[in-house]
């Protein structure tokens, strides 16, 4: 109930703060006898790594995973995969100037209304760090999905008004991963632009899976864009989240949305390769907007605990927009759904 | 797993075919002594039900609830309130015309290459008809949410190019529920003249929770926006989903988005009342964007189950445009996950 | 959270009250084509009926199920197969006397306690009636696991003290599916003794799973064992478990207690079938001790709702034992129980 | 689905291996500003630790427990709190001769059907060390508990044939936690008995719920009992549990068992406290058969993984009886369902 958990047979737990001693990721429900390529974990959680991405912060988090349980001698056992992060120089920060205010567009606020008391070392646990759990079970997911021909991945299509065209994923080895290299070029200048004049911006990421059979989600609550939406839309930064043709099916005519078929195939992918909440066999592509990074270095108004007003500037390196960093996360969150569809369908014992 | 249950605390399971002997709907973890209001309950029945609404579809289904269990002179009993929708004349359609081809648009595909068998008797169980159980369960989550100062309430704000651009909601008594009642009557024209074309159109419902205290909502993946994008995101027709500013966050700066606070209180709600996943007590703010109708009366390429191609015409009266009456599921389903976030946090039994 | 549901893959849901509408069971997760035979599963109802046994209350209710959702054409679909019970002739009891007073050994009082208000009618939610709709889901999850070959039976083996010391299973035809039938005779004998004295007594129920192949039940808080203890300890009038030698574990040593094995097999079977939570592919073997019905013809002392001493005297016709209509409450929680493993373990959509 | 979680609202998961890099905890749901008592955690780990007991195992396991997270100043924070166990010296074990056979009693044989691999050192995943994680997580449910006027505690009843006949709860600070002074002397010399014959020998052990208020659990598959039930079975030692009067039932007669009650309040306990799965305000009594523990330095007869029969001798040193040990690890579980079904009813953010 404290929703700390996701997924019902590919089961995901979280726990740990920004600045605590560790955090980490229980995997319940994995099956047996797999074995994990420990350095492509490691690759995937060096893609959300703040110091990892030249668009991104300057810090320098190390994100070296520890594997606790669920493995012997390099396979999986079939029990609880237990790794964790130890924050290595988490006594180090000194967050006391944050203690009795609450940052705009931060969850400080809310969670003192909530909990009554809060982490306040670098966001606690609403902290973005948070994610890089869900990045160590998302790339184990990914490598299962792997096995059964199922591909996700995804890239940066929009930052501000840049947009990109073109969907060139084989050369999409940029800083955003976007599939434009001309737009990508642009988004980055973008947003160097946007980090000197110490503000944020936002985005929007695309992700897609290749290879998924028909057949899989379930009818009414469990729709698979449900669940994806569920998934995706927990990232703390995702403000909205669309499928196939999404908001702009607002302006369309059913006789244009309606993918036809006929013997060859369908004739079109509007929906997004979801029909009634089950895979159809065709890509399905989602897009999640990605709001501007709340912390700016810009001064803003806010209260403190007594509700005084007053005017904060917030120190520190942060970055400019946090789509470069954020595509494996949401791919992360992609792969976990699309894991646990396929235990319930399928189960993990087989 | 089968996913016909949604809510951990207040949750709500549905059954039913849309042909078959009868739908309902189970509601488990009810407080007791609630004196539910049966009339609003089937006002609230026709706000969804076909023929109750002049821009939709002149078939005329009966919505009679019957209360099987879970009420003892008036009261909730705290047991499951068992409601059921019979189909009274479900015996009366032939569908046999539709057991072989597959509806472009419709679920039909997809459930037979899951299942192996479907009911093809309207649908069958991926009907929107089905959403008929989750407003009754919405009518019952409204009137207890009300006793605790929350209201929830929605509009169409979109059709075609149609946008409402006010938020007149003391005046939204058309049949579009549209808060904007100029743009409303040109919804309405657009809509008779997709009808006359044998077509359909899309839109975007704009659904809203006021008095909402803050500090409802989980912070990692029971966060308020994933927990409300699972849940509207479950009904068929919707595409895409967006919290306050949602996808026009992607040209936003920080210093723009981020909602600063004085002692006043906040001074602008960009975020939709939500901050690292928990209520901020501001108004939550949500827009679903809604595809064209599936069924249109153009002939459309499809296939058979031997895969042949084949040239459909699908008869009968639908709906040119299914916002009308898909207002009140979405606020039924964002009632529903709104007090099972509630009972998660302060029980039911207090 | 009401806890009106079981199972996580094969998810049986129970509503519905004694002498409310109607009682009925929802089962999501169910396999897609599977034909149920209609006719079976009425004869497992039967043998739960009351006045469907010589040894049994004389009241007659009858249990006609009514299939509301789920089958097409004599197959599952895969979607939820809601299953009703009418109570037709609710209205025709009178239960005002028992309005103000709490019956001993029953649910009233903490009920009361509990919920504030209670249906009066016959029990309510807490009446034996309501695991009529367990025995419905039940005979289905027999009928899925036959078709695996697995195997699921039981009968009485003690009443007072008359103790059943054979297991012939073969010759267990008599009204208390007693494998020992010179035992069953003195059963049949002391439960009139019983009656004629309006009293009750209790006993033990056996259930047996054979066909169960190694490996089902999760190593820790899904052991086979304790999902099942959960199922049966949740029927009302069950007070205790034990699987294979049970409670008389106590008195023995590890050297006659472990299971030895050779390259033939198992030398014994002590454990009941389970080892570490997981079946070992031997017969699982469990008892559950039931106690002597609640209600019985003698007065009692209890108190109404002031809390006023009060004499009670509690009329009509009960069973003075429920040994014999319990043997399928039984099994039909163990059936259950394993089916959802079975699912957990190799899917639904095979 | 891995179920290495249990309960809803206060949910605890648990991770971790015998003699992998560690164990642990993670405890999700649990209330704000709550402050955890370190000592008396650290105690309650004392009592379960081998090397803690003298009738036990002369083996020496540090069980010192990390706060990975959900603390911040001494208090909890809501978030998840997990606390890990390390193996400090868990490469120094030589578990080589057990990778090839399958200890009679031990989950080694239906892991290895289960799973195809297993984690041969020291029972990996089913170990009786798992164990430890739970009492962790019973510790604090505990110490909340306490703070609502709820007390769990238990003790061992029985001893092979030596059986508890006095509970003098106030006077049980034996080795084996046993409120009858003069039987624990006798059981202690029973266990040294069978440690001098290289044998083992089960138990009975008893706890009790006090000040638990009349209307926790819920009445269908959550009654109090079930739940318990479905805890306490899941410790792999136990085979049976009984509330009440248990199996003694089978021999009572309803005018003996029914708990009668006047305005002073009930006249007797048979019922152990729980009248239709709910708490009535009595104390709970339990009861759980601890089999003999399966590690004895005797010769068995079993097979490897080719089937052919081999002659085992385990070497080490192990708990002649495990009862001394185990009785903290069932209170803790007793603990952890209480305090679930409290969040449950009430709620954990009051």
């Amino acid at each position: 109930m404290g929703h700390n958990s996701f997924g019902s047979a590919f089961t995901v737990t979280t726990f740990g703060e920004s600045h605590g001693e560790g955090l980490g990721v229980i995997i319940d429900g994995i099956e047996s006898g797999f074995k994990v390529d420990l350095g492509a974990l490691q690759d995937e959680m060096k893609r959300r790594r703040p110091g990892g991405n030249p668009l991104g912060t300057e810090r320098n988090e190390q994100d070296e995973l520890v594997i606790l349980s669920g493995m012997y001698e390099g396979l999986t056992t079939g029990t609880p995969l237990a790794m964790v992060l130890y924050n290595t120089n988490h006594r180090s920060y000194d967050y006391s100037n944050l203690e009795h205010v609450f940052r705009p567009g931060h969850a400080d606020w809310t969670f003192y209304k909530k909990f009554g008391v809060r982490d306040i070392r670098g966001g606690g646990r609403s902290s973005g760090r948070e994610t890089s759990a869900r990045v160590a079970a998302g790339a184990v997911a990914k490598q299962i999905l792997a096995c059964k021909g199922i591909t996700i991945f995804g890239g940066t299509v929009q930052v501000g008004h840049v947009i990109a065209t073109k969907r060139d994923w084989e050369r999409c080895d940029n800083a955003l991963t976007c599939p434009d290299s001309e737009a990508a070029l642009r988004m980055a200048a973008l947003i160097e632009e946007v980090r000197s004049e110490k503000d944020s911006i936002g985005g929007i990421i695309e992700c897609r899976i290749q290879g998924l059979p028909a057949g899989l989600g379930e009818p009414v609550f469990g729709k698979l864009q449900a669940l994806l939406s569920h998934a995706v839309m927990s990232i703390g930064a995702i403000k909205g989240i669309q499928f196939g043709d999404g908001f702009a099916c607002a302006t369309m005519r059913g006789s244009a949305f309606n993918d036809q078929r006929t013997a060859e195939g369908f004739l079109s992918n509007h929906s997004g390769g979801i029909l009634g909440g089950i895979s159809s066999g065709q890509e399905v592509i989602l897009q999640a907007a990605v709001k501007p990074t709340a912390s700016i270095g810009q001064g803003q108004k806010t209260v403190d605990k007594q509700n005084m007003t007053t005017d904060l500037l917030i120190e520190g390196r942060h970055d400019p927009c946090i789509c470069p960093r954020a595509v494996v996360v949401v791919e992360a969150m992609v792969a976990i759904t699309v894991l646990d569809l396929w235990y319930t369908a399928f189960g993990r014992q087989r």
